[in-house]
This record gives structure tokens, sequence and C-alpha cells, in this order.
């Protein structure tokens, strides 16, 4: 699984105040501190706290890339603060996040392609968050149709079934386990799926509970990335051990540990 | 998901010296506290050390019905052991179980029709463990011909594809998983799925964690029924918010609390 670290975000106190001071050792540490817990990539969010996400995006682009060269995943919902970033990344890229709205996707596609970023596609537009997998998928298959006509690989694209809160959806969680599963035979290459998943838990008094098990059910219906907290042990030890079912981690008896050292 | 409790089970040494010295009060508090845990039913399992299965399945059902009125579970390779114990069992029984060879068939099928039990059925037979999923659906299928036939009710037959260690045969696990889906969908009626959860982490150092993490991927792939140590609190938590998540369990905040006082 790939994994995003979530925590580079301007909604929580301590990140937010070290965009507005633009204290660089902050960011620094909560950047490494995730990269040694497992994440892959970090996402970079200014966060309302923000008023010139345009100049912010820019900072934590800069302050993060100057101690990894881990990918970065620009997570706004403007795309000029996109392009902002995207002009002084030096590391791999990825855009979170477009949706299937048309005047997002003429935007995005266009810049994935030049700045060859991965890309994450929502499967929400202006119309409101879907409500059925079948509108999940019809979504997913206008982001891929858009994509597929404008030259961007497939393969770069990373499709999220949105997932809800268990406490307010429940009755919508099967549909979007399996969302996961039929994204990946809308095309041939496939797309890769993708999913924000902190939201399940939202609201509810045993969240990191709530999270692991989620993310082990979507891991063997195939989840390929995830944004989430790489801090939080329990979640990492059990994606770890789902990836060990799935034959995705070599058994040793101290595969816990192993993968901790990689 | 139906929960059969492990613990009656001779191989254990204080079970074990149990049954030899004819000791009621510990299969009873063990008997009591699976179920305060929130085991469904109750396994019983002679075990190696009894030398007279026929008598002592007599004496573990005898004495666990004395104090519960939970389903029983009738567990071992010798029919003649579990006719025994049908002989004088009142609570509702489960055979445990009947492989896909002719011989077992010919004798268990008629003895749970006989008594009006559930059967688990294992995808298993004397040419050897299955070794992949088309074996084991070929195998489910026999069984489920063999009852179909003889007039038992496929809602009342539990298939057990037979989880191997995952430090010994990684590459099936995905396999058996699936399998659990499939055999789901082998017959209308549908027979229902059934594992011996802790085989899965036999012989490796995280056991807990491997059984909680494999138990939620089956629940995933729509297992209904599942032998295992239902005083494992951190299983049983996995357990019941995989259910939730499945829309199985009613979610409240206090969910887990819930589940544990009904």
């Amino acid at each position: 699984m790939f994994i995003i670290g979530e925590l580079i975000n301007g909604m929580y106190k301590d990140i937010g105040e070290a965009i507005k001071k633009k204290d660089k050792s902050i960011i620094e540490k909560c950047a490494l501190a995730q990269i040694k817990s497992g994440a892959d990539a970090l996402d970079l969010n200014c966060g309302p706290v923000s008023k010139e996400p345009i100049y912010d995006i820019q900072w934590l682009v800069e302050t993060v890339q100057a101690v990894t060269d881990k990918p970065l995943a620009l997570d706004s919902s403007k795309p000029k603060v996109i392009e902002s970033g995207l002009k002084v990344i030096k590391n791999k890229a990825i855009i979170n996040s477009t949706t299937a709205d048309l005047e997002k996707l003429e935007i995005l596609v266009p810049l994935a392609k030049q700045y060859q970023t991965k890309l994450i596609g929502l499967t929400i537009s202006s119309k409101g968050i879907p409500q059925t997998k079948e509108q999940r998928l019809e979504l997913a298959a206008t982001i891929v149709a858009y994509c597929s006509e404008g030259g961007f690989a497939i393969e770069d694209l990373y499709l999220d079934p949105i997932i809800l809160p268990v406490n307010v959806a429940q009755a919508q969680m099967r549909d979007i386990l399996e969302s996961i599963h039929e994204f990946k035979i809308i095309s041939d290459p496939s797309p890769k799926t993708f999913v924000g998943l902190s939201n399940v838990s939202q609201g509810t008094k045993v969240r990191s509970l709530i999270n692991r098990t989620f993310i082990t059910m979507a891991a063997a219906f195939r989840l390929d990335a995830a944004i989430l907290d790489p801090l939080d042990r329990d979640l990492i030890d059990a994606l770890i051990t789902a990836e060990l079912i799935l034959n995705k981690q070599i058994y040793c008896d101290s595969y816990l540990e192993a993968y901790r050292r990689k």
C-alpha cells in the first residue's frame, strides 16, 4: 500500500501556527516523523488558516523538500494553489485532487501531464456526494474517460470512492468497499485506487479501531493507496499484516520490525 | 458472525486434565467465560488425551448443557464420537465436521438429518488439503451435492475453505478468502461459510494480530461463522467493528459496550 502521510495540514493547530509563523522546524519534524513511521509520500495542505495559500503552499513544498525527496501531494480544492505548488516542486508530485467536474478536469489533467504528476480523482461532482455504487462508478468512468482522451496515463490516476463516516452512512460502507474493487476493472490498464481513510471514523469514539478495520477490508478489495496518519502504530501494524496475508509483504517471524527497518 | 468458542478442547492442558479427572467446574467456567465474551456456541473436543472419547464426549455434553442452552459443536474426526455425543445432547447441535470423502458423508449427513443439527463441511478429502481455489470449490460442490441429494437443508451446511498458516502458505491466502465468497454462490439457497481461525497464525509470533486481521478480511468476503478464542478481546473488538462497517451491527458511540451487554 502506498501511504500518504496526512499530518502536514493547516487544520491541525500546531501545523496551522507553523504556517502562520513560517516556523520550518515544526514542519520538518512532522515530515520526518511520518516518513520514519512508514509514509511513502507526504500530503501538504495549507488548511483554513492560510490567508495566502498560493504563497503558503510554495513555502510548504520548499520546506519539506529540503529534508526529504519523498513524493509530495499538493492538497487543495483550488487549482491555482496546486499550480503554484507545482511551480516550485522538485520531488515527485501528486495532485490531490480533481473531482469529476469538467471545469476541474480541464485545468488539472493538463497540469498533471505537464508536470508528470500522479492525480487523485474524487468520484464526486458539483451535484454532490454519490449515494450508490453505480453513481460512484459513473463518476469514476467520467474521470477515466477524460484522462484517457487527454493522454494522461491511467496507471497514474488514483480513484477515490469518497469514504463517508460510518456513523452517518453505515448502509453505504459495503458499496464503498466494492467500488474500490470495481474501479480496478473500469479500464485496462487499471486505474489505481485511493481513500482518505480518517473520514470513515469522523465523529466516532473509537477512531483508530474503525480506521484500521476499514483499511484492512479495503486492502482485501485491492486498495492501492491511502492518505492516513502514519503515526498511528496500530493502524500501520494492521496494514502491514493485511499485506502479509495478501502476500504483498514477505513473511518472517519479525515481519513488523522488518517493515519498519526497510 | 456466528462465533463458536474453541476453548473446550482436550489439547489445552487445563481442559485435558479436567476431562481426565472429570472435574466439571473447570469445564463449566470455561463454557461460561466464553459465552460472556460473545460466543454464540461452544465447541467440544476431547483432544488427544482422551482414551475413551465415546464416553468423554458425552460427559462434556452433559457437563456443558447443565450450565447453558447455547448450541454445542461436537468436534471429532471420528463419526462414532460425534454420534455418541448426539445421543445425549439436548441443546442444538453442530457436527464438526465432515470432509468431502464419501465414507464420511455417508455417515454424517444422515446423522445431521436425524438429529436436526448444523453440519460443518471441510473442503478436504483423503487426497489431501486443496492447494487452489478451484480444488476448494470442487470439494465444496461435492459436499453440497451430497447434502442436496440427501435432503439435508443447504442453509444448515457450513463450508470451511481450510485456512492454512500464513507462514507456510502465504501465496494461498487470497484464494482462501475468495473461496469464502464463492462458496456462497455454489447453490441457491446459499450454504453458509465457516473458518477455523486460529490456524492462520499457527507458528507465528503475533498470533492475535494475524487472527484479527484475517477475520476482518474474511468478514468482508461474507464469512458467516468461525471457531475462535472469544476471550481474545482485541479479536472480538475487531470482529464487532467489521460487522459495524458491514452494517450488521447498529452504530452507536458505545457500540462495543452495547455488543457486550446484549
